[in-house]
């Protein structure tokens, strides 16, 4: 049996600390599905990843890699007639992390309704999804609409992560209107501090709703009682993947009946150890790695 | 005085030996145009650039190294609202070049009939387009319609290379149809070996062709007599810009007023210099190395 | 159903080109039969592998990229209490490859015939195996022998590859030995020029003896009528795994029903492709690829 | 019009972080005048650098960055019959950066006052100079009072910045002569904390001298008010650059009418900004940066 | 006359931040005592080494790093029959060290009572073992106990540092039998903090008793007065190297009788700076480093 | 007895494929007498080196790099007034390999007759020197006058390797001076095809004349027979060193008794090896490698 299912849209990913004089970048895979993925199968849970990719050699390293690392790739699609989309990002110490989205027309984005197995979806435990798929384009938009109503309709829990990128969004208002749908439709709500405004109406006591607010810690609110937990000090590469990354943990910690504040600790953990290294997935731990940890700055 | 004004697309470039594996990749910026403004300019030429870029780092980094190298940027825009093309290639021994141009939607293929500026162009030597561009979209190609008229109205010799790029283009009649129309347009023709039947009617008498047979050496047939040169050896680390470097090569050789055989001659010691370093337009020579080459093998 | 079965032991690997300078060494995962069933894997066929590996990071790492590259790794063991064995080479220009193999005690070296799966082996068409593999200790080998009889008494094929390393075995005599014996098992035998005598009693018309002459190219004798070709010329970057990598060309032609010729040109091109990365299996072909082969140097 | 005018050495740099063991080192150009060029040109100013370098790469590269970077490099001179000198550097953990300076007989040793175009200089806003092109040689030195007397008779603001470098200097005596001079002769004096003692004459009201105190923040006393800024808290990869970055944020900050307090501030994020690089100069922000600087630790 | 003898085993050392991921590696050479040596022979005190290498590359690096350090290597032996010992390490954020060691049969575990040559060490001013060799094999156990034996027949005094690494013991028992065996002949003592219990018979007055608490500095008993020092602030990037750079800075400080809070800042002065590059012995300090360190945070 | 006494001028060098682009570089220590010494001693020759370098970094480097390899470097000098001279290196492709020498005022060019040790030379078997440290000022060039005059007076053989590196000589003429004055006080005088024209007076009878004429092999005049090798085929990586490389392998052949044909193999080995590597003496063979020397292409 299938413990998450998940659907999104994984890309290459070309990282640079200076764009404008560096000769050498880092080449990898990325997504934020594709991250949760690989965070929940590192630690023994059975997952599934629905996207598509093209028939290039980004497509073929992310089929190799989900493989690698036990994600259950059955339901992935090799688009023969579009590529694989990718991320260009300049992680400049001082400043924000720059972005270039190259989507338009992707294998990625090209994922429709018809895609979507509306009974292996309605067999898992859980379904995830983020905001950055829905803002890929409309086809993906209704794909993801597709996956909730299969969930819903066989009572499978939905998970939602916001994750919010202004630059992906045509409005605030657009971003507000899609984002706060697929909260209003979860179970279980990853927002971040700065996104609370975005999707208000879904904040309520009806769902387990987690607060992510980086450096700060972490909350969620549960039974009408609210857990915190501290942020876990780390020694920080590259901040990407982390929001992924945490809800992989508290996820983890849901599927092994920890308690809330148990569960707030490993999401803070993969969050933590995600951010050591360039890679949005290659600090994740395995199981044995769980206990450990041990954040502490060494000598 | 300008000697020669070229326009297209300038992208970032994303070079891999093996995108399944390689954590790192290559990053610089290229385009068949820029090759040829870079080569010229360090020849001593006075060349200007027509293109887009978008308002992102690799914008600036193109930019920076036109700018730098010396060609006459003046014209080049910066565009808001589009991000700056890519290409992601891998370069793997033993098989063709695989390549995934990102450019739907990019700044680059934005360049409109509307930039083209035609006093500039008709105040040059020479116009130089090629065949690349003219498939980057309809904008494009309207815009370097636009250059040619302003160029055979002002009486400006007009350059072209036909550079075909299958996966670029929708169908080879297609190719056939828009690359034909440059080339009957054009003075000055630059076609390689496996060209030869896409521009076939402009095969004639009324203009200089030069025929680039890449190993097999270039030959060019002015004024009905027909010239031929061997290709230089050197060991090849990337082919990519080689085309462009052979054009920039024989036209400095011709604004020099070298023979047909020179022009050859030089055309084939930047071709071969280009595909020496895994840059397109880095090994080009300045004019100082023209008589430093050497390409025999050393000890 | 499995096309082929192979076993044997799979290393972390440390290559430098000057071990006494170099202080950035190449480390990656390899293995005669690990190469083999990615070869093949690579090309479509089902191939599972039988190995030990320790519960360390080099372990985890032979364990995702088998499964990455779609190998069945079902029968895969995990030993507690070994570390996974290590090969340590410098391929320095000039001079012979040296190697230092540290499998005393190693994970690998502790398969042994209880491990073995009688009814899979017997359910696959082809059972593979290496010279290598048999001077890793005597676990090892009686494992082998188990595999031989269990393929023979259910009428599979054996294939064996001689690869015969001088640096593993206590004497010339031990290793023609037991290389004999492996090979008088076999129905599909591999051997190189220069390990011919170490056979010779197998080098019969009663089996398919394919010769790997090197860069003289191959040759195998089948139905008493000998095929030639020529070795197809590449920039070798590391010859390592060109050997297995040859053998699991020439399989894959076998089981793709090829003719004797066609099976070796299959296995030099893989061969090929194999020597041009420094990685011993990176560089093999997707079946794709094995059209798109184009090994003439460029320009 | 140019607003600032500036002259001196511009070198090549070799980093290494243990020039005893490491086989690679960093390759850079640099100088301090170079770094505030680039600086001011980074933010939107019109500068203009005067210097000597080799006819050879490192000159080639000197000029081909600045062009690069938007400076007005008509008066920067190509010295035919010496090289261009050059630093090497290592910066350990826990030791003071140990410099080497080859620069005698340099082309960048050998500007002499003849090079110094009176009118330029007396045309722009601003001339600034540096105390460690004074300890070049005598010629340079000669060519800074040229520039002095250039810019002070046609009422051009003077700008100087004592950057002692103990190794260049015969004495401490001699440095005290020489950089008092140029110090009484400013209208703005940047100094260290450590180089108070070295100017003390020229503390007086008639100036605005800035002093910045590293770590310990900056200050600046204009029209008998003391104006206090602390220093931007980043994780600092190379020192080398802070202190004309730190010149050039604050002229940057006077260009623009801001208040004492606000160069100062600037001066501070351009300071902080160098050190976040191992350039002395590509990690410059440009003036769209300057909104976006957000020094927080991220997560 | 020999300052300090030492023996134990030297090994190549692999060294990743990601052992399932990277493709590049930290070659290198390390060993305890071979740390101890260099640090001792950097401050110019002259130092033997005693140990066995292979007839290999990594050998010949033992070698000539060491001969290169000055260390007095008359006594090192190279074994024709048996590879040189390697550890392989990985470094990852956030969790301890992993390391494997190829010691099995290696060259380093092959030391005898035979080599240890009885008048060289009773010549010596002091005889330095460690705990780590200790657990390399039982024939390396006896020629330690043979070099005690020498030392104090001779008077010599006896340092011992326990480094107690599980991994390399059968039990804990074992380790504490063997281990309280060398502490109880030595004259100075070093143990870390979460060492204690294994060596507790030995912590009497009788000895100088070193302890290292790591980031919560050290202190010594001395003459029935306990000394405290803190531990030195530096970015750590690998800790592998610190506990005998810490017994070489204290030793160093004891030859040169200093009063024991400076050994104590010797000690930590050396431990600090090991940690700050990647290699265990590259970054300590020569003997004018001494003065220079300035371990404070720069700008 | 020390076999070979050799003395000129080590510096540091920084290499690059091409300097206007790069941001890494190579860094490590070079020096024809350098190179001479490596090679000799890991051929088992004792040789003795004479220079001076800078009380800085790159002096250490020299120093444990050739102390490390086995050479005495009793009479090294560590001069405290001056830094070590260094070489920067471009060896693009296609073109010759631009050098810039930073050698005025350095460390190695204040070496004077003062230090030469009469005695020690007196007691040699053989006394090398290079025309290129002749070229670096009138101090190395008595000190080299003072080392041939006490060569000739106790018999010892005179070696001289003409070294002629145009951009250290004021003119051709100065160059044919002094390099045809050390080639006539020598007995064996190693000449390069193109340096034959310098030292015409001496390419007699009476001296052992050998010629490198790179890639169109070597020969020697002895005994009035002339003896004749090709040059041995490898990859070249980088030309540097194989000059003196070649020296050492026929001078290591001479000491050992070898014919003269013998010779030249053996210094046609050594500069294939030299050039293999970017180091100019990393490379070089150790005495066990000499029968191991495979230099055909691998596969």
């Amino acid at each position: 049996m299938t413990d998450v299912y998940t659907l999104g849209a994984a890309l290459g990913v070309v990282a640079s600390g200076r764009i404008r004089h560096d000769s050498e970048a880092r080449l990898d895979v990325c997504g934020p599905e594709f991250t949760l993925a690989v965070g929940l199968a590192r630690l023994g849970h059975s997952v599934a990843y629905l996207g598509k990719v093209g028939a290039d050699e980004l497509g073929s390293r992310i089929l190799s890699v989900l493989r690698g690392e036990g994600v259950d790739i059955a339901d992935l699609r090799v688009d023969e007639h579009a590529i694989t989309g990718l991320l260009v990002k300049e992680s400049r110490v001082g400043y924000p992390v720059l972005t270039s989205y190259y989507h338009a027309g992707s294998a990625g984005s090209r994922l429709t309704p018809g895609h979507v197995p509306i009974d292996r979806i309605g067999a898992a435990r859980m379904l995830h999804l983020t905001g950055l798929s829905a803002a890929l384009g409309p086809e993906v938009l209704e794909a993801m609409r597709a996956a909730v109503t299969a969930a819903r309709n066989a009572e499978v829990m939905v998970s939602f992560s916001v994750t919010y990128r202004p630059e992906l969004w045509a409005s605030v208002r657009e971003a507000e209107k899609v984002l706060g749908e697929f909260a209003l439709a979860s179970h279980l709500l990853f927002v971040n501090q700065d996104e609370l405004d975005l999707v208000k109406p879904a904040l309520t006591g009806e769902r387990e709703v987690v607060v992510n607010r980086g450096a700060k810690g972490a909350s969620v609110r549960a039974d009408r009682i609210r857990y915190d937990v501290p942020m876990v000090q780390v020694p920080v590469v590259d901040v990407a993947g982390a929001e992924e990354a945490f809800c992989a943990g508290y996820i983890s910690g849901a599927l092994d009946g920890l308690t809330p504040s148990e569960r707030l600790r490993r999401a803070t953990h993969l969050a933590a150890a995600a951010t050591t290294a360039a890679s949005e997935w290659q600090a994740l731990p395995a199981r044995a790695d769980l206990r450990r940890f041990s954040p502490q700055k060494p000598l």
